[in-house]
């Protein structure tokens, strides 16, 4: 015991000299190089040997005597303390090929599962907004007005679906801009999309069940829904919009979901006699009807239309809104909408799972709404992302025009641009890359006949006006040089031919 | 039309005439009183039938047209759209007695697994920290800090765990302060407790596995679990806490989860040879370990244990930490240490499953924990906490001493108490209410015999020193009261005896 600590001691070492100890005979205990049973030196003749302060061997030994690493026993001296017969053992060769401590299956499918790209900014991010322009200066205000002793029912945990005064500044503001049928007690506040739509997942199906979702679609509903157990099957979708009554439902089929205001990532707006017909539809097959209304703020050509959630009459239809895109992606607060013979059920189970708080943020998400900040954003932001949407249809027109189609609604912070057949795809997005550019790449369903190597979604939220040239300038470089590298790669005389 | 107008518009209303013509003709189409094809009058006859502005009657009808409701025929007049053949029906009757839209199996199980209290402050409403004693204004300073257009990169979403500041943050507190054996890598940064328990349920179990839990145990496991599919079966807990070689093991267990340091509820600390013990079983049953470290800050008899995780060669602990408890509730912040060879799989799903954000919060904290205000923190609610325990126990002890034991780790927010079998447990809670006074329960798994009808959690981490006297003085009120209304019931003749 002194040659192991005369060995193993710094007294160099920054760290103090009575931790230096505790880990030496810890450690020591633990490998069963100090037996079970065998008596330690004292502290005094300790200190004499490592020529240190005998209150520091006393310290060490007390903390190692607390822990049950040694014992004592009255007037006898100190004990290595019975532990384990053998040592607990060395870490197996590598944790690495240890293969019988594996993830789930469901933990393994995962990494299969569609997800988000690493990228947050930038040309051409999809899905987020111009936090550039957001007005920090009062957030930050509105947030410090609650984050204090004031008011200290903000600091604990949030129960029944959120805040009060945000359910009733959301609901207010949907039942004007969004038609949307609802009173506050149907609000449920969560973390953003993900989470409402884990929500949904969970209370509405049960696994083995499945969910419909338009093909394309957004990445974050096949993952969520499958990470809760569903199945997931894509429905058609043309120039109206979702097709729900010539997809194919499934037996065990619970949910569907549709963006009708501007269908990610195509961009079509659903007309009203194919809401009403899907609402029929859904009906006739008793599905719940998820409607993600992510973007409807941002339509540049008039109102948007009004919420599928305001022509439902079962109370089938769960409204999904966002704050990510209207405010900034970070600020992670959503709701749901919620049939009201579902508002209990939904607002315990969002605080028995995720057991919610952050009212501070929610307080201050309702004063930036009702005091007018909210609306006088999207206005502003409203004209902004107008420009940089005519000017982005304008430069890819310009450059690309004649291998690319665009989607026409002008709407939303996305313009999805389908190529023409001889691009490669793969190519395309490798030499957008080394020009600094991201594309992002519509989410199909498996086992549909896709068009996905032909389309990308270009997101111009946080991308400046001014950058927007030069962003498709890079892009077109980066799609004049995938094409040369076709074709010389097709005049390769190894080349079989296509 | 005119008709329907005329007899449906009000002019008194403060809704603006162009909405309300709006929404008559809309539902009106909907529910087919007017039918498709229907010609309508037009705007200008309109306007003089009905006295009001031509413009309005013009604005409604565009408005109309747009969303689909309304078509117009070139020179020709405005017409009822075609849209569905029959009408959309009305609503069912009555909703909630509308059986076929239903929860899911495991959304209605869900309102029968255990949850927390609905009060979250009060004498003596357990797991919550003090908040008035946090200090909101340096945490206030720090959030504006990050809530600028300094770093944008803040307002976006969160990949790869969490912010690398806040991560180094944390592995550097938990190597120093609780032995655990860790790289900033490993820390994954969730919104607490719930979604960290969320995340391995999904990661490292499939629906049908068995998770043991601690019985009694915190109810977010529980719940948790069986949320995400898997089988709950409790561990024998015993005066060394979890005994798991002596507890049933069920095939297909893949998880058992534990709290060394400060059992909850019952405040038995494990010692070292039962870590020991419970890790080589675990290695034993090739189980996934989760220690729930919740309350570690806050020993009042010298430093706690160091964490298990920091025992395991294996690579097989999942440790649990939480910001809950050392800040305030609401916060919302918490963290697992993840076996390095899992930190990738854990990110990676923590990105596609909850997409994090809230980066301001993450950046604040790490400056927190950084410029010492954290360790500053803790150190002075462990002074205050720890004189709110003594006199807790002290009250407890000379008002219901001989009728109550008490647990005895000086440790956390709370304090075990076991009453003695004459005292009716459902009469304590209802009495106790009755003074204003909240009795945690301990949440048991069923099919173990328990003692839940003699036991209670008494958190005092909300409730200032000055307060806790009184509040023993009315919780002994209630109990007195609940033994004489026993004794009474005893007495009346009617009563068939135990």
């Amino acid at each position: 015991m002194t040659d192991l600590l005369l060995k193993s001691l710094d007294k160099q070492s920054s760290h103090p000299m009575q931790k230096q100890i505790y880990d030496i005979v810890r450690f020591a205990v633990l490998d069963h190089t100090l037996i079970s049973g065998q008596k330690l030196p004292s502290s005094r003749a300790l200190a004499s040997d490592l020529k240190i302060s005998r209150i520091t061997i006393s310290l060490a030994y007390d903390r190692l005597i607390a822990e049950n690493y040694l014992i004592t026993r009255a007037g006898n001296g100190t004990y290595v303390a019975p532990t384990l017969k053998q040592p607990l053992g060395a870490a197996p060769q590598s944790i690495h090929t240890q293969h019988s401590m594996q993830l789930s299956g469901r933990g393994s499918q995962l990494s299969f599962l569609p997800g988000g790209m690493g990228h947050t900014t930038g040309a051409f991010v999809p899905g987020v907004a111009d936090s550039q322009a957001f007005p920090f200066h009062i957030w930050k205000r509105l947030i410090a007005r609650h984050l204090s002793k004031g008011n200290l029912a903000l600091s604990g945990y949030a129960n029944h679906g959120g805040l009060s005064q945000l359910r009733e500044a959301i609901a207010g503001y949907l039942k004007i801009s969004r038609s949307v049928n609802c009173e506050p007690a149907q609000i449920i506040i969560t973390s953003g999309t993900h989470q409402s739509v884990d929500l949904c997942a969970r209370l509405l199906a049960d696994v083995g069940d499945t969910a419909i979702v338009e093909n394309p679609c957004h990445w974050a509903f096949p993952t969520v829904f499958a990470a809760s157990g569903l199945e997931v099957a894509g429905g058609n979708v043309n120039d109206y919009g979702l097709d729900l009554e010539n997809s194919y439902v499934p037996p065990r089929t619970k949910i569907v979901v549709v963006t009708p205001s501007h269908h990610y990532p195509t961009g079509v707006v659903m007309p009203l006699s194919r809401r009403l017909e899907l609402l029929q539809s859904a009906r006739a097959h008793n599905l719940w009807v998820i409607e993600d209304d992510y973007d409807s703020e941002f339509r540049y050509d008039g109102a948007p239309l009004p919420s599928l959630q305001g022509l439902d009459n079962d109370g089938r239809v769960i409204y999904i809104g966002t704050f990510s895109k209207a405010m900034f992606a970070g600020v992670r607060m959503g709701f749901l909408v919620v049939p009201s013979h579902l508002s209990k059920a939904f607002s315990r189970a969002s605080t028995k799972l995720f057991r919610p708080g952050a009212l501070h943020l929610q307080a201050a998400l309702a004063d930036f709404i009702y005091e007018g900040h909210f609306s006088q954003h999207i206005r502003k932001m409203r004209g902004e992302y107008s420009s940089r949407q005519d000017l982005l249809r304008f430069s890819l027109e310009k450059s690309l025009g004649d291998i690319v189609r665009l989607s026409s609604a002008r709407a939303g912070l996305h313009v999805f641009a389908q190529f023409s057949a001889d691009v490669n795809y793969q190519s395309v997005i490798n030499e957008s890359k080394r020009e600094g550019i991201f594309l992002g790449t519509p989410c199909f369903v498996k086992n549909i006949p896709a068009l996905e190597n032909r389309c990308f979604v270009l997101g111009f939220g946080g991308v400046p006006l001014e950058k927007i040239e030069t962003g498709v300038q890079s892009l077109t470089t980066a799609v004049s040089r995938s094409i040369d590298g076709e074709r010389s790669s097709s005049s390769d005389p190894s080349d079989l031919g296509r």
